[in-house]
């Protein structure tokens, strides 16, 4: 619907800003961006790291952003009030307004301030805005020559904000004003006055980030005058007893229909115990804590909001909303400022959901013009492929292998859990707590079967070759390779050598193919999405893998398998909690919080289950890579 | 700031917009319209009784609100998406994006969908479209092909309304929507998808007007389907043992710490009251009470909300908020839709509250050519006065004589008052409910008053004659002009002729110049404020009289005795509960709603508390006119 001139016809649906960055003590700097139709030109800018002058952020109301565009493109009511007609005829615009619908050359004027900055996130330099403000104002008393309302009388003093003043902040205003002779500190959060506080209390701004996973939340308390964490927590979230899985947790509210209000409350209690947790060792005031964001999966996002998950477990997988209100923190059963706001991530589908949004925002998916594969691993594998125009994603069932599921000695990766394994004249084990071998994690789950392939004792096809190969291959290894009961095994760890194999930890030929499945099921997906985009996996320049589990894995072994494309090591690389990371850069810029919306419309979501080439691409794979 | 024309520079600060209205089955009709700049096309039509096509009420979303502006103002990103480029240059637009900041001339096509009308206030002609909005659709069920979130869905099918889905609403939608057959019904209030209903609920679609008067609350039952009431109901404020004026409950507040929350709950109870038996009456589940307006002075609104109004009872008299925010009805104690949400009317100022911009909505003072004069007697009296371009208010405190406060056989308008009083050969009394005389209620006090200077018992400065003068001009009457112990009285009722005239109804000379004190603040009121728009007591063409004072009170006597100023008694008219009327209109047009906003830049509030010319103008008027 969008009036399209020629520009927009170069097939890769985004358009090219050219900017020219002024600076008052340095030659002005070019930097070009290409960023879908529709977007703002503040908000393209500020995704990019340009920093344009605002106070209000974006919405239009501090006329600070001001730029010259060529073509120049409507005058809003906003650029009248602004510019003079010259300069309005020079294509003098408020960039929070523009939208950029075609191609443009866009001028910078040198800053007025220099706006702080935080790097979080994948080596992300984020500029700090925070949706959280505090504005400190010493007012004139009213008298009968100036009875203006107090909260007009408030909002004049901060008026390149324009908050709608919420009924609470209403309530305190009369007394808080009197009592502190008019000297306050006004609170907004986004679009809302939300409070206004004795005193000059600016330094006090606070918010939480979570990462809601299915197993581990982990919280964050940032300050946003600064940028800066000052506490992390991490604990199991509660909603463990009804299942590892979020299958599992979908299913509980069906069988039962008290679980979802139970599961609801469960997550709210670990989103309470850890913002406790965080505000104590950091000696903050949860008072001072104004908002707080969290990225979760769609069906952690739906249970902590009290949505039925059922749509999300059941063909065709339909999620409530894609983009969740803002809700208080109160409605997430968080006790910080009462009127504190709760921002939680936008999903792209049932499988696809906020933390790998919050991913894509941490890593710049959107922004980074190379050839890059995300990958996080888990019972539902996510996987995002951008060729630096377009991104598509998907989701996997990947099962619970890597999680230790489904495998004989498969355990958490916890203490005692085989993290890494190496083949050589004798096995060689990574054990969490140097303790004594108790199971296989993951990641020694990947190793294994990877050594293992290394050595010849596993084939391509994934089954364990005979004695006699066996002893060929690997003389030194090959007494481990053994059976229980009518099942071929591998014995990782054992007492001592005529140890019986059950006692010890092993691998099985059905662990082989658990792991198999699970990885197919992840290259399938990778494979169809470098299909949709035209590239081969060797175009891939970089491959983040995500989590926990990616900080461990062996990259080597994540090729040989054939978890990731055939790349050299060094373009594999461990990206860490992007969901976490992603959480905190909506708190700490309200650009970086567009960005994630702006996600949705960007993103093409691939469904696999209903693909013809499914099947063929997943027994293809299931082999491993030559 | 606007970027003004010359057109603007008339002196009136309105610009006049020249409708053309086309029709498919008439010649076209003219019509000028003068509002004030900013003010948008759409609104100004509206408020005016030009109908234009509309379906989401104004929101630039539903693109139906095409009109054809002279000269061409500025072009919108949605006006480039509703015309082409032909249109555009032949200044077709959007109305409701138009600001009319100059002289414009406009073409309004025919309509397409011929608006529902309904007559509220004072002959007011208003267009229904209410902010709650129904929407039946019948959905397409979703599959792996058609993926869409649910409420995407939802709103897809429902683009001319746009509304921010609420968490209550996404908590209702996935399991309402497959329950029936995704055959539903979308609740929209205002800006908020707040629910959604199974099946086909357009018909019942309520909302509750609220008149939170000081002493009397008064609450009416619309159907917004047909914008006709369905039940009426009335009941004193229970908030009246804290005081029967408002500067009692403030005071209470002031010197008990728990009474504002006390004040807070029985205005609640007062109002759920109410709507729980209007909902009886009319057979309506509250469920289906999605919305409720509610008018009441500074201090109602206030206490109702739980702010503190100490500063409105002490100089400067400053209230927290003009324009209160939208709350939700649960907020304010009501039981209605869980989400129904409750808008309050902005007040002018401490003293001009509420209710009197309600009322001066129901009076249209912003729209009609005449010099009219509005006046809401009471311990506060509220004035407005307009002539036809600028209107002028202010609040003069007239005490309590007129609920007869102060006044020795005074009392509230109730069974056993006299309500009329006229002198002849004998006294004829006209008492409420035909029952023996027990006291004078205000329009009584009026009446006596004014017949006892007409008879010439009372002089023009208000006090009574000697016993030879009333002889002289009154013989029939002149025993009943008398003593009890010094004070001078005249007896309205007696049981019999030699009766104690202490134990009958008596007017004393101290009632008079309570009278007197009264009325002059009145007078003074509407004399200065007829000076700031020069103009003298005979160009005012209309007196509306507020309140059911206004409708019991003899429009003659109040002349005579100068509450009003003089002028042929047919000019003076009662306006009846402008108040309420005033929040019907809210609740049947968000246009009308947007101009209760928009008077609060329209009209000029003139404080007289600090005015020097006060006291002497108040002297001069406490005479009786000659």
């Amino acid at each position: 619907m969008i009036a399209a001139g020629p520009e927009l016809a170069d097939g890769t649906g985004r358009v090219q800003l050219s900017f020219t960055v002024e600076d008052k003590e340095a030659p002005p700097t070019q930097r070009a961006v290409r960023v879908p139709p529709g977007v703002s030109v503040f908000d393209s800018a500020s995704w990019n790291g340009i920093a344009i002058d605002s106070t209000c952020g974006g919405h239009g109301t501090c006329r600070k952003c001001r730029v010259q565009v060529t073509p120049a493109t409507p005058v809003t009511v906003h650029d009248e009030r602004t510019f003079n007609a010259d300069q309005l005829g020079q294509g003098w615009r408020l960039a929070c307004l523009v939208r950029a619908t075609r191609d443009h050359d866009v001028v910078v004027p040198p800053l007025v301030t220099r706006p702080k900055a935080a790097t979080v996130g994948v080596g992300r330099q984020v500029i700090l805005r925070p949706a959280v403000q505090k504005r400190y104002v010493e007012l004139a008393e009213p008298s009968l020559e100036d009875q203006r309302p107090d909260v007009d009388r408030l909002l004049a003093a901060i008026d390149d904000l324009q908050p709608v003043p919420d009924l609470y902040a209403l309530r305190r205003l009369p007394k808080v004003l009197r009592q502190s002779d008019f000297t306050v500190t006004a609170v907004v959060v986004d679009e809302a006055l939300i409070d206004v506080e004795p005193g000059d209390t600016t330094a006090a701004r606070y918010a939480i980030a979570f990462d809601l996973g299915t197993t581990t939340v982990v919280a964050t308390l940032l300050d946003l005058v600064t940028g800066t964490p000052m506490a992390v927590a991490s604990m199991l979230n509660r909603q463990q007893p009804f299942g590892a899985d979020v299958i599992s947790r979908i299913s509980a509210t069906m069988l039962d229909p008290t679980a979802l209000d139970r599961l609801r409350d469960a997550a709210a209690q670990t989103l309470a115990a850890l913002a406790d947790q965080v505000c104590r060792e950091a000696g903050v005031d949860p008072g001072h804590v104004y908002e707080a964001a969290l990225a979760g999966n769609a069906t952690m996002t739906a249970l902590v909001l009290g949505i039925d998950p059922e749509p999300l477990g059941v063909a065709p997988f339909i999620q409530s909303t894609a983009a969740p209100p803002v809700v208080l923190a109160s409605d997430v059963g968080l006790s910080l400022h009462p009127r504190a706001r709760v921002t939680l991530f936008p999903a792209l589908g049932a499988y696809v959901g906020g933390d790998i949004v919050a991913g894509m925002l941490a890593t710049g998916m959107d922004r980074d013009k190379r050839v890059r594969l995300l990958i996080d691993v888990g019972t539902n594998c996510e996987i995002v492929l951008s060729d630096g125009e377009r991104i598509v994603s998907t989701a996997a069932p990947a099962g619970p292998a890597f999680e230790g599921g489904a495998i004989r000695c498969g355990m958490r990766a916890a203490d005692g859990a085989i993290e890494v394994v190496k083949l050589g004249d004798d096995v060689e084990l990574g054990v969490i707590g140097d303790l004594t071998p108790r199971g296989l994690c993951g990641s020694g789950l990947v190793d294994a079967v990877a050594e293992l392939v290394k050595v010849g004792l596993l084939d391509a096809s994934g089954r364990f070759v005979d004695d006699q190969a066996a002893k060929q291959v690997a003389p030194e290894l090959a007494d481990r390779l053994t059976y229980i009961g009518q099942e071929r095994v591998f014995v990782l760890h054992r007492e001592h050598v005529d140890a019986d194999p059950a006692a010890g930890v092993v691998l099985t030929q059905r662990d082989v193919r658990e792991l198999q499945f699970a990885k197919a099921a992840i290259s399938t997906g990778w494979t169809l999405l470098m299909e949709e985009l035209g590239l081969g996996p060797r175009d891939v320049q970089q491959v983040m893998l995500a989590g926990s589990f990616g900080s461990y894995l062996s990259a080597a072994s994540a090729v040989r398998i054939g978890l990731v494309p055939k790349l050299p090591v060094l373009r594999i690389v461990a990206a860490g909690n992007v969901a976490g990371e992603g959480a905190k850069m909506a708190l700490l810029s309200i650009r970086e919080r567009a960005g994630a919306l702006a996600l949705l419309q960007e993103v093409t979501y691939v469904e696999l289950s209903d693909r013809a080439d499914f099947n063929d691409r997943f027994v293809d794979l299931l082999a491993f890579p030559s």
